[in-house]
């Protein structure tokens, strides 16, 4: 087994978000779907940036935010994705790793520019997503560093893979080699709407063990086996995966295990102001908690702090050391 | 004269901001000037940017905050400054357009990329610059143009117009242009270094009557005169310029002119996070205020109003209107 160089490696679409405030019935007159995630093309992305409002370009990606968070707690956090060498790519390169987290994946020299998120806020704090996957498409398995896996206690990947042409041969060699190495293999649901594109193919890497630890939010998990009420679709999961995570936004979240279910509530805030990320901070807290062996509960409440904190604010990553945070709450770091 | 078509058009360094929080010790380390710009080359850049932190990366430009800023009062307002047809340069575009400013000067198609500012915003909320002018250098006079600058009632321009090194032809251009129209000219000195790099020619302007409105804060004012007591400095600028504005930060601020001097305290604010701003939102509601004819009290209370809305939040540029505000503050809009 190769040394243990991280604590959790995350594998996914790197994209700098380009996030402004918008009202309803800019999502209306833009037929989008509010609070999901849609991909676009370029012809598409240039339309939406042309008729959205003043922006700021912030890095993101699901996986990439959780990352950064894990490394916010002070753990040794690495990630895997692919941007181009432009100036948006040297922008997400400098962030994650100023952010503390390894960066090594290789930028492409040519073909289409980074991927781009465009993020429309809206008064209530939700977000719409539309996303143009540019060179984030050119993840290939060969991206995909064997001592890096093996050497990270928990692989964590995202749904959102699944997008990119080859970017699930990837999630499927990192699979394999955290498993080899007798690590931990952990996924996130990211959409709902994703679901609805690979609901199959998600179905099979739980039933089969090719992920340890599956995380939700309700509608995700609504989505993965077609059902309107969420117990039913709680206990579908809990027979199906060895241990999942569903978030529930201001209810908090519920861990399903072969052992039972545990619930723990929301953290307070003062006033949600951007939900962007608060799925991504949840997951770092658990992914973070798991890492360094406590128990589900702890894990889930050094979650949903994270996500109190991810929520108050713009943009998808931590403003302040979630480290301190957790202190601060008497939670173990 | 040319039909009138803008309320104030300005004229600066067209900038992309690079936020990020830093402590002290960071600027002791990086020997910055806490509260200062530093022009900084390429090489520089880099430097500071491989060691600061997370970053986003937000559109600024002390005269383009200003002219976005008019025109969130509802004002027709336009932008003359220079980008590269990169990355940045089109985010910078998309914003100041999508802010409602008309934005015309042609993108440049090589040389060096789109200026960037280096902003370090410490836990104070206090802002330090190093700006890579870039692209900005190569604003022409050729980038002025006759009717546009002829058919608006303010052209504003910055001292930092003085770093590039043909800028302030456009300036002396613009001037020309402005008064054979019968229009009014406005100055801002920047920043106390800027005044340490031009004094005499920034004096010169003023006491020729090139410019007709100056805005200073208190070091901008105390350089420009090398004086250590404000009202000494502030006697002298009385005597030179036609009509001038000098910001106090919390102690609000004072218009001279001819008639005597008129002092506005500063807006109450709840909380200073990032200062990056401040003087060129007052300049924003102060010129707005002026080209729809009303007193200076009036003008100056406008000012102040939009200082206390962009020092609440990061970035330089108005998150909420700024006529939905001052109509709720009671001010004529």
């Amino acid at each position: 087994m190769p040394d243990l160089k991280y604590d959790v490696l995350g594998i996914g679409n790197a994209i700098v978000d380009v996030l402004a405030r918008a009202e309803d019935d800019f999502l209306a007159r833009q037929n989008m779907n509010k609070g999901g995630m849609a991909l676009i093309d370029e012809a598409r992305a240039q339309a939406i940036y042309d008729a959205m409002g003043p922006a700021i370009e912030i890095s993101g990606g699901s996986a990439a935010n959780t990352i950064v968070g894990v490394a916010g707690f002070g753990a040794r956090a690495a990630f895997v994705g692919k941007v181009k060498d432009d100036q948006l790519g040297q922008a997400f390169a400098h962030d994650i790793r100023a952010a503390g987290v390894a960066f090594d994946t290789a930028p492409a020299a040519d073909g289409p520019s980074t991927a781009r998120c465009y993020v429309l806020v809206t008064p209530d704090g939700e977000r719409t997503m539309n996303t143009y996957l540019g060179a984030a498409q050119d993840l290939h398995p060969a991206d995909v560093d064997e001592d890096a896996v093996g050497g990270a206690a928990i692989t964590y990947l995202e749904g959102y893979l699944w997008d990119p042409p080859r970017a699930k041969e990837a999630f499927r060699k990192a699979a394999t080699i955290a498993h080899g190495a007798g690590r931990q293999v952990a996924l996130t649901l990211s959409d709902a709407f994703c679901v609805g594109r690979y609901r199959a193919e998600f179905l099979d890497l739980i039933r089969t063990g090719t992920v340890d630890l599956v995380f939700a939010n309700e509608s995700e998990l609504k989505s993965l086996y077609e059902a309107t009420d969420f117990d039913t679709a709680a206990a579908a999961l809990r027979g199906d995966a060895k241990l999942a995570v569903v978030t529930r936004s201001e209810k908090g979240c519920v861990v399903l295990s072969k052992d039972g279910s545990v619930s723990v509530p929301a953290a307070p805030i003062s006033k949600l102001v951007d939900a962007t990320g608060a799925g991504d901070l949840f997951a770092a807290g658990f992914l973070f908690g798991l890492a360094r062996g406590r128990d589900h509960r702890t894990a889930a409440r050094l979650g949903v702090l994270a996500a109190a904190e991810v929520i108050q604010h713009l943009g998808a990553r931590p403003e302040v050391s979630l480290k301190t945070l957790a202190e601060k709450a008497g939670l173990p770091v």
